[in-house]
């Protein structure tokens, strides 16, 4: 089965604040595109290749002030070229389905409106490094509060980007819905207030569109 | 004693092959500023400030072929962006001299022309994240055999960057001479085919007139 007209593989992501759902729901589509025959590779930012785990962990460990955010910006944009080098691209060539559960539209949002405004030179350095955007972003939108209380009933000692608060939270969600007006033609924003399997049916939906 | 009239410290840079005496003279040469009154910084990379060197660890160990070109050009950035904010700015900032045993000129050789022909990335990448310049730039110059001969008597397992050979040593040369005439403003050729001594004596010489 191809996955797209040319063989070239299909890029999802999937992006939203924090304990929206992704990774729930980047599971769940992984499953379900595998079950009906799909060859996919789950995978996730920052991370997703040996390289880029090692340089996530040289981010997240220690001291919130340990790196600037254009240092930060700088070592993600590593962690990603090589993401991109080694897990992402070689599984679009081979034709596969590629989930990513956050993407270079996280760091637009993280970088580029929270730590700094660095949106400018987020976008500069995106076009020179990397150049590759998703063929289809699912957006889990959500109301701010149930999306911090899911996410601090989560298990994980990485918890330099939770500790944001409400108000970052509602600033992230705004900021993630502009980006999914700014690039229209590859988002699509599903309702991520409802119960898991509401939401799974619409994310396998959209995605299930992309592949016929 | 002011290291310039603006007391804003001054910013100089030794570059040249490997063995070429680059750090011979980078810590000759703060013994003398030192001797002579002036707070001198004496730095090097990649490396020089505690996030740096982790990155530069990072970078250095491992297989060659462990990152790509472009991934290693961007943890170096990060690595130097880290550097010049945590140690060279605040130096500089405080009127010292700071003497760092490569810089910018050293990602321009390496990264821009041995490790594909990345020059234009090198440069976007250079203006959009670290825009400092030296003020001086001490490149030593000489004969790709000797330096080869000096470099691998020198103990050290940081081996990848010295593995290239006689034909890349020769390229190298005659790129850091075009690199001499492009920044022909802050760049100094020194003769390094020389003893210790007499390269130490031009390279004061040099350095001196700055800080006059
Ligand atoms: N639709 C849902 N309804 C209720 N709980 C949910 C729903 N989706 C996910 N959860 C739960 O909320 C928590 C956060 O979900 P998940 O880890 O998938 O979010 P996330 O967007 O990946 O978070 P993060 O940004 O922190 O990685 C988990 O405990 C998960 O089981
Ligand atoms: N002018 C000189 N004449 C003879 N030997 C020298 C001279 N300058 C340095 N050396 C010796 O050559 C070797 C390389 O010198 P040094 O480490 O200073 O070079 P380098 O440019 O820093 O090298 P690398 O690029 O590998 O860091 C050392 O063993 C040093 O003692
Ligand atoms: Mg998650
Ligand atoms: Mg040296």
């Amino acid at each position: 089965m191809t996955a797209t007209p040319a063989g070239r593989g299909l890029f999802l992501s999937f992006e939203g604040i924090d304990g929206s759902g992704k990774s729930t729901q980047a599971r769940l589509l992984a499953e379900t595109l595998r079950a009906s025959g799909h060859e996919v590779v789950l995978t996730r930012e920052p991370g997703g290749s040996p390289g880029a785990e090692e340089i996530r962990r040289l981010v997240l460990q220690g001291d919130p002030d340990r790196w600037s955010a254009e240092t930060e910006l700088l070592l993600f944009t590593a962690a990603r070229r090589d993401h991109m080098e080694r897990t992402i691209r070689p599984a679009l060539s081979a034709g596969k389905v590629v989930i990513c559960d956050r993407f270079a539209d996280s760091t637009r949002m993280y970088q580029g409106l929270s730590r700094g405004d660095l949106r400018g030179i987020v976008d500069c350095l995106h076009t020179l490094m990397i150049g590759l955007e998703p063929d289809l972003t699912l957006l889990i939108d959500m109301d701010p509060d149930t999306g911090l209380t899911r996410a601090r009933g989560r298990q994980g000692d990485e918890e330099r980007f939770e500790d944001f608060g409400p108000d970052l939270q509602k600033k992230m969600r705004a900021g993630f819905l502009a980006l999914a007006q700014e690039y229209r033609a590859r988002f699509r924003v599903i309702d991520g207030n409802r119960p898991v399997d509401a939401v799974a049916a619409d994310v396998r939906m959209t995605a299930l569109r992309m592949l016929a």
